[in-house]
């Protein structure tokens, strides 16, 4: 079936507060102090809203879903990166051996990667059986998929749209098709990665346009420039929202100045809340994805989770806008879904002990 | 063999600076920006000091190891909570249903209870078969330890010495056999945690007196009190103090105003860095335990990792004193070992992005 946009939208429905409020009385019935797990007892409450049952059920199955792209703006020297660093670290990861596919194959994660816009042959890069971490055991080539809605990355978003409004819809239907197949094969756990070098650029001018905040207040370092870099990737950004005018439709920004991978991203967020699954977010790329999400579909942010703060101020500026209190805050700037997937035990812990905890009137104590 | 302290403590040596230097290099050439994994790099670095193996092992078999007390404070009305709360508690923990154990089945950590001077017979409150989160089966009998070192909880460390020099070694004996016993069974990473009512008030005093912070800078809410009550418990502790009077030695201070359970702790600290096997701490107890180890044996800090910041104003007091960061800040104040145990994953992923990224040079890049 073909994807269709409003349908997915028209779908999405508010987190349900009956079962937040039911969840809240439980934990404060359970064998503590009230409150006392801190942040932990809101993730219980927010799967406890967003799958609609009390205890929620402790995800078992999470799958890291990875978009990867290439970006037009590389050209005007946002980052001291190579542009082809995207189309190797893409097969890294799919292969397993990334920072994010270590981590992932450790908490029993599995993944896909979808290439939905590298430049160039992505090369797959397995670990060798000896210490392959994917105990999974399926070849990395199945967990790649190729499915470019831009032949080779999107076109400068200084100077242009990045892609057009086709080829945003496009990229969120594969996103959205990768993450309805595994929720279909069982994943209760939705989590969020990117690669793409030069993405936090546009990611910036993603931010920027959504919030209303200043290009130079949503731009930061990515994986690290010098300030000389940096105020000239801030300028950029500046050009890609004044080249924006006014423009404010969310289809439009995200194909003006996003990437391919972010609406992927978007697609899967898209997903998450259709089927009621939680969706783990990881760092700025992320962030702004997310912020497109809400823009489309205002409930949506309702199922996302903010698994960490990114290094990168536009993040922070994202969560604020979301209102979404990130789980982790460990300096990280890598992305490929690292924070993210660090946050995962954490959400399986907080619906644990909603679920397994002993009752005060088990105990026998008022 | 008897336990013998000065013995213990002349086998602490320091982590190896050689063996973080490698991991650093190993770090930096790893496939990723350096420094993009933040502070999950620093703990990577640290697991190679303390086990002199880089990459470090990937901690396979954790060990909680709860110790429980209770306090003869209590009678000064620090909290709102009965005692008999502590005897409840210990043995829900050691039954599997307490938040800390739930988490630690969930997260693979085997747990051991020490009860080092509760008052009154523990329950043991095992979960019914059919929910049992504990899959090593073990029963929950054999997982509490009655070593008792005060009868019925420690004296009122307001009015005399808590417990008597022979008294807190005897516990430090407790925790170091069985952390060290845990070890020889193949642990590979111990995570502290406690239960005792009133024993945030036990910590204020430890960290009071060996951080130099006056009693109100060091006092908190525990599980949660009133203005007034905790303005009450904060002359308990300058109180408390002003009773120390200039004895500085470590072990009278642990003495004069700690809990058993703290001792035990400071036990589980040193057999941790004598075996050159990283220790988790947890909360405020655990804090303050270690802050008593390191005043024993100044190079035991250099084995600890910093689970989470406590929400209690003392553990950040004491964090700050031991020059430790701590990983997770998620308003936690439940002790039990909850906040050691959420970072359990993250420490094993440190680990792991260490031992099985690929390497630049793997992939050609420079």
């Amino acid at each position: 079936m073909a994807f269709d946009l409003s349908t997915c939208l028209a779908r999405i429905q508010p987190v349900d507060d009956e079962s937040a409020q039911f969840a809240t009385m439980r934990h404060a019935a359970l064998a503590k102090p009230a409150g006392s797990l801190g942040q932990l007892e809101d993730v219980g409450v927010r799967l406890a809203a967003i799958t609609r049952r009390v205890p929620p059920p402790v995800p078992q199955h999470p799958t890291l879903v990875v978009a990867a792209g290439d970006h037009g703006v590389h050209a005007e020297g946002v980052t001291p990166w190579p542009q082809a660093i995207t189309a190797i670290m893409t097969g890294v990861i799919a292969g397993g051996r990334a920072a994010s596919t270590v981590l992932a194959a450790g908490y029993g994660v599995d993944w896909v990667v979808l290439d939905v816009g590298v430049a160039g042959e992505v090369p797959v890069n397995e670990a060798p059986d000896e210490d392959r971490p994917n105990t999974a055991g399926a070849p990395a080539e199945s967990r790649l998929r190729t499915a470019r809605v831009v032949e080779a990355g999107t076109r400068n978003l200084r100077l242009e749209d990045a892609m057009t409004r086709d080829e945003a819809v496009a990229a969120i239907a594969v996103g959205h098709e990768a993450a309805a197949q595994a929720i279909d094969a069982g994943c209760d756990l939705l989590v969020l990665g990117d690669m793409g070098i030069a993405n936090t650029t546009a990611s910036a001018a993603l931010i920027a346009a959504l919030t209303g905040v200043d290009a130079a207040t949503a731009t930061g370092r990515g994986t690290g420039i010098d300030d000389e870099t940096l105020a000239h990737k801030a300028q950029v950004v500046a050009d890609a929202i004044t080249r924006l005018g006014n423009r404010r439709e969310p289809l439009e920004i995200l194909a003006a100045v996003g990437g391919a991978e972010h609406a992927a991203l978007v697609g899967v967020i898209l997903a998450g809340a259709a089927h009621r699954v939680p969706v783990v977010l990881d760092g700025v790329i992320t962030n702004a994805a997310a912020l497109v999400a809400q823009a489309l579909a205002p409930a949506s942010v309702g199922y996302c989770l903010a698994g960490h703060r990114s290094v990168e101020p536009g993040a922070t500026v994202a969560l604020d806008h979301l209102d979404l209190h990130p789980l982790l805050d460990l300096d990280l700037r890598l992305g490929e879904g690292t924070g993210a997937l660090l946050a995962v035990p954490l959400v399986q812990g907080a619906a644990r002990v909603l679920g397994q905890m002993a009752s005060l009137a088990d105990l026998g104590v008022d």
